[in-house]
């Protein structure tokens, strides 16, 4: 039984070849490089042909498919609105699959959900009824997984976590993304490290060069640990504002775990303990004893591992109880 | 077929006598007046039973008790914890009530769960799937409704929104509880506008006479009315952060309502239009789109509609899909 998890990112797409014991067989990723609308929809659709022929040769063959998606998938319309692929405001992504892979059962879902499906079926959230994935990548948004179910809210829109109100009184600036992410989502700290640097009087740092586009929130995590007091500033503010954030949740969600993820933990696995102290001061103590906040052990492959578990479940092989999907 | 609902607060308790329909036959209250323990167990029996006689002699009878706690109800053991009742941290209150109610079948909940039954049944939640009661009184809480059940965590304090952090940087003032009561809640409001009031040099307004311990959270709203630069200050900080805290709901939970109650709401009503303009500018826009922010049709009643509903259900009366209690 090969189940495919396919994770589509804002500029590239993953596909893994899992079994159903959690095993990941082969993984590859192809850079979506600029494509919109049908193209992206082409590229997926050609990617998997080459994927079942070479899967034939070995006399192998993909029994179901499931597909993360960064924005919203609406199940009534089986469209996806996806803010990062132009052309994607209410894209037919399954008619769209389902005209390729034939008899294959295919399921969508969006990649809040599918990172914390992949914790929950091979990550640190197994087992657990109660549970967060905060995802911060390029934005900042959340897998809330209550009483065993994913949180979807009225229209599938739960978890936009990138809007938590932090931080006392509102700017303009954090419309269109949200308080919490203009500061430490990935694409955010770039941007305030920028707006830091040039605040700062006599800084010719290594963060100082801000007109080439190409600085990267890893270029900030480096310049932090050799002392650069922009680099400071950012991190030090985003441990702040993660922290919070935790803390919120724990408090609304009294959760088992939180999980930090996306492409930032990653690098900013190392500050866990800061923000483990910082939520620490903020949240109900009770709620906080009982969580345990940890960093992914997925790291980046969450979103295949939860589009492989939804691949399973959609060929009925679980009974896992989650009634939404 | 009479409904019994009690709503036990911090310093009094209400007892209702409604009917299936949800029509409040009679209610009436008894204050706590410093008991505690076992004290305020009795006293709840002993009320219980003069209730009991007053309806035989109408030769009508309860058929179901549901009861509304200030704290946490564990369900495993059947006890109370009732932090603003001295002796209640583990109090046997499901025992006490049945030795005096015989086959009457008694069920408990909190009172963050039974706000949000009481509005669902009876008040603006009627129809909801997703929806959030915010309860500012004395302290500040949060009964959640997600696809059609109550919120509980792992172990019965989700929903703890006092501790919500929305203000950085983290001060030791609120530690005990939380950032967002500290500052928004009747009790907050009072102490913030007793420390501003000593703050402001040359003020003698009404909220100057800080010694007696009798400033209420409503003469600070009527201190507002008359332009006291105090209560402005109080006031305008509260509406900001109510705003924030239903902003936060609603781009976490993408619900369908958010009900403003509990005592401040109450007095605070008028200020709804200034909060949901707060709430508009963090929101996530979509999940704010789809909102609808309301004050408390059902006021201080929400609890004991709530508790009466719980009994109904207990009495297998209704077959609405909640699952947890």
């Amino acid at each position: 039984m090969s189940l495919l998890g396919i994770d589509i990112g804002g500029t590239k797409i993953a596909f893994a070849v899992l079994s159903e014991d959690g095993t990941l067989g082969s993984k590859e990723t192809v850079l979506i490089e600029g494509r919109k609308g049908d193209e992206v929809g082409a590229l997926i659709t050609k990617t998997l042909k080459i994927l079942q022929d070479k899967l034939a040769e070995e006399e192998k063959r993909i029994d179901s498919i499931g597909i993360s998606v960064p924005g919203i998938y609406r199940q009534k319309t089986a469209t996806v609105w996806a803010p990062n692929i132009p052309g994607w405001d209410d894209y037919p992504l399954l008619k769209k699959v389902k005209e390729s892979s034939g008899e294959i059962p295919v399921i969508i879902d969006n990649d809040r959900a599918c990172s914390m499906f992949g914790e929950l079926w091979q990550g640190n959230a197994r087992g657990c009824r109660n549970a967060v994935f905060i995802a911060v990548g390029t934005g900042i948004g959340a897998g809330i997984l209550v009483n065993g179910e994913i949180l979807r809210g009225q229209s599938d829109i739960a978890g936009a976590t990138g809007w938590m109100a932090l931080k006392t009184p509102y700017e303009e600036k954090y419309k269109g993304c949200g308080c919490f992410e203009y500061y430490a989502s990935g694409a955010g700290m770039v941007k305030v490290a920028r707006e830091t640097a040039m605040e700062f009087n006599y800084y010719h740092g290594d963060l100082s060069d801000t007109d080439d586009g190409k600085l990267t929130a890893s270029d900030i995590f480096e310049a932090f640990d050799s002392g650069d007091p922009v680099a400071r500033r950012v991190v030090d503010q985003s441990i702040r504002l993660w922290g919070m954030a935790v803390a919120n949740f724990v408090s609304i969600f009294n959760p088992e775990k939180i999980i930090l993820g996306g492409g930032i933990f990653g690098p900013a696995e190392k500050y866990l303990q800061q923000i483990k102290d910082e939520a620490a001061r903020w949240a109900q103590p009770i709620s906080f004893s009982e969580v345990s906040v940890e960093v992914s052990s997925l790291k980046g492959d969450a979103g295949v591992y939860g589009a492989a578990y939804l691949a399973m479940k959609n060929r009925g092989l679980i009974s896992y109880s989650e009634n939404n999907v």
